[in-house]
């Protein structure tokens, strides 16, 4: 199995905030896509829309406030479903440090190369979100390949 | 053993513009550091300064004009010596797809994380500087942490 694995710092936010952006439906899209829709309980599914582009449907396995979010990729592309996508938070002076893990990738495919890169992105839109208001959610997001997204 | 994967399309830059930007000394100044010197020759270091923040010198390892470089880390931060950074070019359009690989990671440490996240934000660097020539090398680029670079 096969990890991406990221961290960003988020100034002027503490855990609970960051907590929020990640299991209240208005804050997600205001940072991963504008068409965010479904409930963050346990065993309910958040879902994902990106237009043509595609879909992901999240299975939410474990709610920790101020700490921990998983989610299991219940449908979208092939190589998602069944993947795991992991959030911990962690205090750090006067804001936050989120350890991100989308764990679980059968095979390294070029694709797992596009998605680490394009969750980077949005780690810098949900950042950008809670330290200045400003996220970049689908369709606004910062496009990084020429083929894909 | 772990890798570190991304992927980003750059718009109107053909593989041997990207192979330019990863092989001359004064190109990789203007998107990764200011601080870069040394040769860009098979057996050859380059030696990339960031400051008080650290450095690493690269052995490189192959060329292959517009289609792949790969430098050995031989000297840096003790996870990164003995890694390999792999950069695979092919044409996309009227641009490049570069696919990048970290190879050989020991350990997924949280510097990996970090580094992970802070490799995408370079290769945005890199993009920027191709597509408008507005890179953002150290010491300009994008702080991702609160207590890391």
């Amino acid at each position: 199995m096969f990890d991406i694995l990221h961290r960003v710092g988020i100034h002027n936010a503490p855990p609970s905030s960051v907590y929020g952006a990640l299991t209240s439906i208005d804050k997600l899209s205001n940072w991963w896509t504008s068409d965010t829709t479904g409930r963050s309980e346990i065993g309910s599914v958040i879902k994902f829309r990106f237009g043509e582009r595609g879909f992901f449907d999240m299975k939410v396995l474990e709610l920790e406030p101020a700490k921990r979010v998983v989610w299991e990729v219940a449908d979208g592309p092939k190589e998602w479903i069944g993947t795991k996508v992991i959030w911990d938070l962690s205090p750090e002076g006067e804001g936050t440090t989120l350890r991100f893990k989308h764990q679980g990738w059968r095979e390294p495919v070029d694709f797992m190369n596009h998605c680490s890169t394009k969750w980077a992105s949005f780690l810098f839109s949900l950042k950008a979100q809670l330290e200045s208001g400003k996220g970049t959610p689908f369709p606004d997001d910062f496009l990084i390949s020429i083929d894909f997204d």
